[in-house]
């Protein structure tokens, strides 16, 4: 993780594609969303989705963990380079999470993160707060899953007053 | 499902409780959120959250679940009555998720939904909008989870327009 003062609004990345299968869109659907469209062939063609979909919190779960991977590879760089490394704090949430197309088994979606605000804290002067715009996109430039997310982030500690 | 002209604000309904436990802990992480304070006791004893904690996506897909299931029963219910049966549609996503305090394995949250608005749609007249707040509380009344969804849910056809 890159500290508060080296990060910029407008910083993109990609951090990584996940393509869903049949097969872990019905297991997600039947520990967490049970709806049929989200398992069953069948009692999906007569869905307002037409045939069978992810659920979207599978959709946004995905980013969560494609998340997770690409910052261990960020920070596994940094220390590589001889870098510290900063200290992620924790999450106050998230806003404005939209399902925008349904995704369907066969379907790639790459995920990306853009930096959108950063401002310091003022309950905590060690942290800065970073809010990034999270998306996924099909591989047909479809966006399918949009939303903004805001989290702690050290700050490098000669910058601390 | 209630048709939408049969919702009111202020509505309330307890749609279920769950007990969290290390090992589906562990198993939603290694799936979805792999940070080391999801997954292993020693490493989220240095954490920020002291101890081994649940992904707040996974308290969060939790409510799916039991609101799907709580539907489902009122359904049933609806159907043994006699009753029709309103459609639900799509949701468009969610606003303000808030993860309020860590879940730690044992802690058994209870969900509720609250309706805050019902409005009309304008592009969808066969359709309204229903927005609820959701909540989940632990085992000793504090708030862990709280989110504002919205979605379509059908109208009687007799007022339709």
């Amino acid at each position: 993780m890159k500290f508060f003062e080296d990060m910029a609004v407008g910083d993109t990345a990609e951090i990584g594609q996940h393509t869903f299968t049949t097969e872990e869109i019905k297991a997600f659907a039947a520990r967490f969303d049970p709806q049929p469209f989200h398992l069953d062939e069948a009692a999906a063609s007569h869905s307002l989705f037409g045939r069978l979909c992810a659920s979207g919190w599978h959709t946004a779960c995905l980013w969560m963990r494609l998340a997770t991977e690409h910052r261990r590879r960020e920070d596994d760089a940094q220390r590589s380079r001889g870098e510290p490394v900063a200290t992620l704090g924790v999450s106050p949430g998230f806003r404005y999470l939209r399902w925008l197309s349904p995704v369907y088994p066969g379907d790639t979606i790459t995920y990306a993160t853009e930096v959108v605000e950063l401002r310091s804290s003022a309950s905590r002067p060690d942290w800065g707060i970073m809010t990034a715009r999270n998306t996924g996109t099909n591989q047909r430039g479809e966006p399918v899953l949009s939303f903004i997310s805001s989290v702690f982030v050290e700050r490098r500690k000669a910058q601390r007053s």
